[in-house]
């Protein structure tokens, strides 16, 4: 089975290493120096290149770490001063350039819950404003038992506004989730895995890297198929009732039910041996150009 | 108070031994010897027992446990053939059909939350891939330390498609869903009583069995009909708003909100003696048959 | 800044002490002799309080505790004889007016989360029936170690009708909301805080309070703006998917996203001094009398 | 059966006559001078009347008109003077506070849909801007064939904000709704007929006032509860799907079912005479001070 | 290609007689000299009527008649009957068995919607009452000039519940669905036709059944998978915004959208002959016992 | 006031042709030889022309017509042959695909949905299977005398997928729906007018293009605020209850409602011109590269 990632060239980004092994893409976030924050490169980047390994079938996993101490300090302050400097002409129109400019900021982290494979995040140490909004839109999160997670909007006079307050209550008990918004307070990483916001904690960087690392390369075992098909339905079924989630499920079975893959395992397992599974077919499009 | 349960045989079923003593009804799954594997029968026949009891006021509460060392090894292989069978014909209609059947299939766990009384789940040993849907849509869980659950379905190269990916992500935090559902790695007691998904751990099988009739046996002592309230209540409020949700509570105490219970419950305290509450009614239809 | 409460007079209430202090507003229960059982004038009392706090912006944080060894015993007996009295007359009116009394009590609750300003709950002793519908609608709950919560109303004989049913089942995973709810069993506070019921579990109530004010303070001190967006915005996620959460928040801060508050909370951070945010406006309407 | 309208005074509106007999009351807009306008005191006096007619029973249907040659100029200038003032101080509370102005507005016509009773509109002339979201807020339309109708807002800069383009798309087809709200443009009476915006056109007022006030006869003759139920039923249909809405219908028969009316109905018609059925009952609540 | 329909026999039904002829299937009420009224047995042979015919894939098409000069009177006296002699007992249970009553008689209409082939109704006559919720269940309307529609159940003191006010909203202007629901006055064909209720009028009922048994045999004579298609996702998009629905469309596709059929269609075209489409497959279950 | 769209250059696109004048932007679909058939360059470039012009603000409303008799006749045969082509690899992936494929095309016609501004429709001649899912997704339809549409896919095998039974229903009563989408008959200029699926009917083309841009400049010259906030509210009320639209209005209008539009409105009344309002501000992005 010849590896699609062979063919794609990231070298172009540059708030993002990508480097793609075993069908797994790490990201890691590299400018440690200014703690990784949110400049406006970066939130063009982010989704550009989740979705490239996507379209591609490029990986089946992609786990997002960042180099240095800190995970994210979110928002960059130039972010703001961009914001700040749109606050001029009329203000109806001002006011619906701001909307959109949100919805855009929005759609970089919406790319992490809308392409077909897992997004697992490995933290460290800060995990501030913007960066708790994207890591509740990745699948798992795990981190190091140094790390802190602070809803920072708050605490510099606006509403945080990028997923954190639509995300956060399907992920932890909503009376804690409220005391985090309303504080901006600091929030540990024991706190965070005994009420389930992280699935483990971790003693060091790089042991937290080592353990997540398996974890991907265990669902990239599987079939990708069956995984994406999971993620399409937790997916659906946090926005719908059980009815319409079940009725959905099954018609997505309808096509996507297939004996290909479960033969697969099944002759696996009696070969003893670890089953191969096709990829999931690029995104090409019919309408691409020729 | 003449007990109901007098009247009903359940010796036609093969795949599940019922039991009724004081209100509550205890079906064991007993083909451990086939580690209580699904059959086809057995989908046949868990729907038409619980509806049996619901319909006849036969028991006020559900217990399920299985015979052997585990509660369940899931979906049986005679299901996977006989799926494959059906995968000839026309592939349009072939999809249809297959689409029909895996609603069929939910509809056999379904049953479980559409009756008016509880279910209490006690498990032990393996809980694998259908089993886990079947419990998801439970009211309750209890396990022995032993337990260990599995979305097994991922492993075998397909997507859970009677239960799980809709009902799970309603009992635990979604990073822990996504997780087990895309390495399809066991979960164990341990972890499940910490997020949950089970409300106790017991040492072994005779001791939850003897926990679990208890609580049951306390669900039983209530007001049948405040008890049917507050399943009918939580079922709705998982699946629409809050506004939506107190309306329709309020809506349903126009005609269920009456004073007899009520004045049983205080007189019975007065005299320190436990309530004898009516059976809520059978449902007979207007509609049946001479 | 002069501060609104001094304008303010709540001394015509008689089931609640009100006190206003640094922007937090403090409310006792204050019949300890009677348990704080809830009588009609405190189902009317309870929300003309908070939205009058509300409405004057005369503070910026709720705190709701109760004099005496016990929180409350819920709905008081008197209700009930009321309610009995109203079962005369003909049967249809009889239940259309019994549905509109349910609604107007759980009216009395809902203005706790319909209100600009969070609400904390300091509980001891006994949380009973009626109170816990109540502690469900406001934003974080803390309690003593000798605190116990109970859904009695199934032990009455009747299904809880004022939201904990509604409310509940999005604060603590579903399968304990059944057992306590079908059981009407105590639950202690050790369980509450495990499972994220309660954010804190505190030694006594005098250590409790102190704690609780000073979460108040920490929030009182945020921008009321700040606050108020994500009070909303929690809200709102809790009972809408999340596209349409998400580009509700876009549509918020293209009129509540503004520079003074964010220039504000820099200057202070550099100056290291406290932020000082102006209020909330007052909600006089344009249509008021004259 | 006496008539609970004797005991009411609507003699402090100034901007509403009122007026009730043989259960129907007729709300008639008496400032033709100014063309029914809508000045701040209007839009606070329409729900409280109407509130008050519902929460005493003293009236089965609501008729309303108004005096003069055109229905209603819609918004009154005097409000947009208003609202500019409130264009001062800090941008962020000033865009809360016009967003609570808003729900304010929305709120009094609210009131018509949110009654128990049927809400007659017959209207000549001129409707205009606000005068149409009024309209499409109670539950029939009736009028003149001089009438048109005009969402105004448009052409003065502004979107329609009180309830036009939130209920006309359920009264009529959506192409005809964008090209009346994108143009602004007259529709006549005819167009409002053919597409079913009002169930009749008359020639004249005086023609149309006994017309209407027979059909709120013939609903004020029947069983106000048959009636309430099918309003809110109604209601509840249109803002949600059918399931739902066939389970609120069951759950809603639980209580309001009932023999009484049901056998006036069939005695009445056994003797040939007009049907008596008992008044729904006051809305007065168990909270209220003595 | 073997028709299934000689397999069938209906003789069993005594309410309505049953003919397939051309994939069409004719149900004729046929107790014309009761009115056809809605006796217990037709309440339970309607659902188990059109459920076998879609079972079996016995005809791609039901159309709705009866016999005599009027359609249908609605419910039959004799369920009212029934009704009256449940209200005994203890009244809770006795609200908790109306309401489950009430389901049952919604699910009687609910099986014309569910099933996968359209249900067409030819009308004649009046149509009073539960017929009105009975031909609102169906796909569509014909009715002949004589025809009348009556929201009869307000004239007898009782709010409609098996169908109509939850479905007629969504089928014509809700103005007009209000004024035929508070007065329950009659509609006639002519009005049912210019609001699009019915699709088309005749002069008489044997002009109506020929024009309608050709409008069904040019349903019949496309492939039932289009067709069923198309029911399955009208019905959806009714209860679904338009996302989602196009998002199901898509899911429906991945299994539904197959080339047979269209080169079927293709093929017959080029050749000149009408197309030869294979049935539906049998709903038969892989749980039924042998 | 410049006009933006002297800027923008619309000549690589190949089967539309694109001219702006007075704000309104003109579409002609230029392949009347090929019945404007649907190829994969068409459904790649009308949605890029539409939000070209909607991103850079180029025009305020945008008319789409055809050249030839008539007005499309849909899908092109070239799209099954590619879609044919996908029907090889293992079927499960494949199902994927073919599922996005069908979110791709769909997303073609969201485009016309999704914009600022409103499009209108000119027909003429035949509107066939496809060109009946675009038109649908438009805001307002306008056609000649000699049009026809047509739910073309039934007839060659297939359930339309592109947006017909999705959108439709909510266009016009559902039991003419139901018909047209069963039968694939031909739909008259006359029964689409009387339901109100286009808004008029014209003698010919050129009267009908006349026409069409009359009231393309009406709103052309209303301001583009208010314009944009009725398509989003429109929009918005389709697809949630009412009170949900209600609060997004009113939360919308804190930032939109703004004065500059209604004082220029005012002021041109008052000087009897035209009103000069500003542009929507570009969608230029803050992430863009520079």
């Amino acid at each position: 089975m010849e590896n699609s990632d062979t063919r794609l060239d990231f070298s172009q980004f540059t708030t993002i290493n990508v480097s793609i092994e075993n069908q797994v893409a790490h990201l890691q976030l590299c400018r440690p120096g200014q703690l990784n924050s949110m400049i406006p490169e970066f939130w063009r980047e982010l989704p550009e290149v989740v979705r490239k390994i996507d379209y591609h079938s490029a990986a089946r996993v992609i786990v997002i770490s960042t180099l240095g101490k800190h995970f994210s300090a979110g928002m960059d302050l130039s972010v703001f001063t961009q914001m700040a400097k749109d606050f001029s002409g009329e203000p109806a129109r001002r006011a619906e350039k701001l909307r959109r400019s949100v919805l855009e900021l929005q759609d970089s982290f919406n790319a992490l819950e809308e392409i077909r494979i897992p997004v697992l995040i490995a933290a460290q140490g800060g995990v501030i404003g913007g960066a708790v909004d994207m890591i509740c839109a990745a699948d798992c999160r795990y981190c190091t038992q140094d790390a802190f997670f602070t809803i920072k909007e708050t605490e510099i006079g606006m509403t945080a506004d990028v997923g954190t307050l639509q995300r956060l209550p399907h992920l932890i008990p909503q009376g804690l989730v409220r005391e985090l918004a309303y504080t901006g307070r600091n929030w540990s990483a024991a706190e965070a895995l005994a009420q389930g916001f992280v699935n483990q904690v971790y003693e060091d960087q790089q042991t937290m890297l080592t353990a997540v690392m398996q974890i991907a390369q265990k669902i990239a075992a599987n079939s990708p198929m069956a995984v994406a098909g999971c993620k399409e339905m937790i997916n659906y079924s946090r926005d719908h009732n059980v009815d319409d989630s079940l009725k959905y499920m099954a018609t997505w079975q309808s096509g996507m039910f297939q004996m290909p893959d479960i033969q697969e395992a099944m002759a696996a397992q009696q070969q003893k041996r670890a089953p191969l599974y096709a990829q999931l077919l690029d995104k090409t499009s019919m309408m691409s150009k020729k």
